[in-house]
């Protein structure tokens, strides 16, 4: 935990905050924290910064806090996802969290388990807990938003466009697209300004139809290179070929 | 398992394999092959292709391969990494396998705790099984070569250079050095071409006379931002960065 998350309501006008629960146990057990100590906080959804240590026992940590600094840039991505397993998804939300991902879609595809989508991980706690892992690590106040879908036809031909109406680049992960090394289009042209919207399909890949009705609504494939790779590493490593390339510009 | 792997010795000159084991359960339980199906091999160290099978049943499985294919590219990258968490490691050495990465340095740094280097993990016969869950990912038969290093400065001040004699780009990924947004040298320059040598902090960063020590063997800093990621995150997230790049030269 490299941040303690404070909740909105939880923080008077003057900045002192109580915290009881789980941030309590942390601060005592794991970090060991005693009255004049400084640690970094962050308000969910708005500024990070350094509090004291107010009081500590074993009934509340008080805190003062200094919210002045603005959380980190965050890329300007969104992503839409095919419904990955529980135990990658477990993993992968606070990942997405912590690369500071705006927008989540979670999307049935042809070759996702409907199974997938009763798992107890996308209960609003859950999910919560999850994010907050995420953003704990990087230092991070701004919570992703997460939408289910079950149906992919019904959402990517009716719902997509008003969901995601920015004009920026539209970018379909497939394996069999090429390759960086193979492609020196890759993620060139106009097409990495703006805000971007990744599709990246499930374990199994995207089936023909789902490639032909996301291209039709302007996704144009980029690939990583012939090796399949795990959701949780193919992610992080488009995310850093996305920066890569705007940081150039 | 994108790939069954089977190991030199194993083929005999006409292309036939006898499998028992791990991959014989797996083929029967997972894959639940038969009598004239066709499966994606590869040679450890060799070729990958397609197999067919000749037999199976429950003492072995027969297979006749046509090796004809080299294993995908590799992106010419070796990487020295603060030892991880064990948990983390796990993790950690499939992906890198997955992603090509030739050989790595598991480095003693200031705040890597020592027991870390007596985890079971890193026996040759545990190490071997997380590559090879890597390579069967990628569709990829080439094992990194891993080393372990507890001693920090003998190891950057007396062997490096001889370990590491390529010209290419030396960086140094430390959370405080910038970030991409704010960076627009990034990778940039004359650095991205030739083999590079990634160094990673460990999940404590590296101290000063770390950092001093690395640059003074002409290692760069680089940043992928002003948020701290978990190593797992990171190193993917590095690697599409420094693949980007080079696509664009």
């Amino acid at each position: 935990m490299n941040l303690l998350l404070l909740e909105p309501g939880e923080v008077d006008a003057s900045g002192i905050a109580r915290l009881t629960g789980r941030r309590l146990v942390h601060a005592r057990e794991v970090l060991r924290v005693q009255a004049t100590d400084r640690l970094r906080v962050g308000l969910r959804g708005g500024n990070v910064g350094l509090a004291e240590v107010v009081a500590v026992d074993e009934t509340a940590l008080v805190l003062r806090a200094d919210l002045a600094t603005a959380p980190p840039a965050r890329p300007g991505v969104d992503l839409l996802l095919g419904m990955p397993r529980p135990k990658v998804l477990k993993r992968i939300l606070p990942a997405l969290a912590s690369l500071g991902v705006d927008r989540i879609v979670l999307l049935n595809a042809a070759t996702v388990e409907k199974s997938y989508f009763a798992t107890p991980l996308l209960s609003p706690e859950s999910v919560a807990e999850l994010f907050s892992l995420g953003l704990e690590q990087a230092r991070d106040t701004v919570v992703p938003q997460l939408l289910v879908q079950q149906r992919f036809r019904p959402f990517v031909e009716d719902e997509l466009d008003a969901l995601f109406p920015a004009p920026g680049p539209r970018l379909l992960a497939h394996p069999s697209a090429g390759g960086v090394a193979a492609d020196p289009q890759f993620l060139t042209g106009g097409s990495t300004t703006g805000r971007a919207l990744l599709a990246v399909g499930p374990e199994g890949g995207w089936v023909q139809f789902e490639l032909d009705l996301l291209e039709a609504r302007g996704f144009q494939r980029i690939s990583l290179g012939a090796r399949p790779l795990r959701t949780e590493v193919a992610l992080p490593m488009l995310l850093g070929a996305l920066q890569a390339m705007r940081a150039r510009r």
